[in-house]
């Protein structure tokens, strides 16, 4: 039977440095699968269809909202975003690790479902760094970074949703903190797998 | 203010490699601190005293216990064994990182004190693999090696009542993920610890 795999559901702040770390994390995990979800939002110039998100109309949207087929979906503005269900399963029913990158909101409905997973925030060093990053990028206008900062706290301030608190101060760091969370939450007593059958049995024998 | 240390207590059935692995963690982590027990039981050749063990007398270990000196204490067979309260506490005040090696009833007392640290439990790949390494010993009888057996079987058996689970196949990856646990504990929400004052802030505003 092949172990199924292990769901790390991440979280960060618009210029905490997602974006590279995702791109390390495959680097360092080329056998890791990343969730991508659904959305109505139009893509943006560098983005790819099923690869960044699945970009469906509104009505297909609302027609998988009522087949219950999203794990987590939310309407922020006037897009929708989800996560499907039954990707996510398979992914995870083939035994392979996955990453889901979600806002808050979406680690509240995945909490709320009492959903197995690891959850994971990265903070930024300080606000102050936070301000700075989103800046740089030159591509938002000093009232959007302003937006983007108080968003940033609100969201600091639900990181006690998650099961880790990251800082991303250097992002080769930040790469091994999360190897050491993924190695070992995979020796979590609960999630423990031997292949030799007297152990497992000695194990198993154990009052639940 | 010092961040205080972290208690790592490990359990290991008798053959599993615990005194190689505490050498390569001594090796590994230079400043982590590790636990001397008191015992009542004679020195054998190679111990030394305040390094080995704390080796006292009868009187002066049941004094202990009157002055509730252990942290958890136990008596197998005819000696006494005990882990200092004090001691332990001055270490994790400190800021250092302390490494308690117990066997399963030390570990059964301190859950039941609801003792806040990090429990991992050290298991064989086999117990084909313990049997060979308990003989490989040459130290022991057969009768001796089967009882050890018996004992680790038991041991084994109550290995749920550890965080982490770690086969001990080959020693440095076994090393590998002891660092992975103690570098993603010290990521643990409720062990998060930020100098930035503002960050810190915004996380204490997170209802309780």
């Amino acid at each position: 039977m092949t172990q199924k795999g292990l769901p790390l559901i991440f979280s960060a702040p618009s210029g905490t440095g997602k974006t590279t770390l995702r791109e390390k994390l495959k680097q360092e995990l080329p056998d890791i699968e990343f969730s991508v979800s659904h959305t109505t939002r139009p893509p943006r110039a560098n983005e790819k269809d099923g690869v960044d998100y699945y970009f469906i109309s509104k009505e297909a949207f609302l027609n998988m909202i009522d087949c219950d087929e999203f794990l987590e979906w939310a309407q922020i503005h006037d897009h929708y975003y989800g996560t499907s269900r039954t990707t996510t399963e398979k992914i995870l029913e083939m035994g392979k690790d996955l990453i889901l990158e979600l806002d808050v909101q979406g680690v509240e409905s995945l909490r709320a479902l009492k959903y197995q997973g690891v959850y994971i925030f990265i903070l930024p060093p300080s606000m102050q760094e936070l301000e700075k990053r989103l800046t740089g990028r030159g591509t938002e206008s000093g009232e959007q970074v302003k937006k983007r900062l108080r968003v940033g706290e609100q969201e600091i301030s639900k990181s006690h949703l998650y099961d880790y608190r990251v800082t991303n101060t250097n992002i080769d760091e930040t790469v091994d903190t999360i190897l050491a969370i993924i190695r070992a939450e995979k020796n979590r007593v609960d999630r423990y797998h031997t292949d030799c059958p007297e152990i497992r049995k000695l194990i198993e024998s154990e009052p639940s």
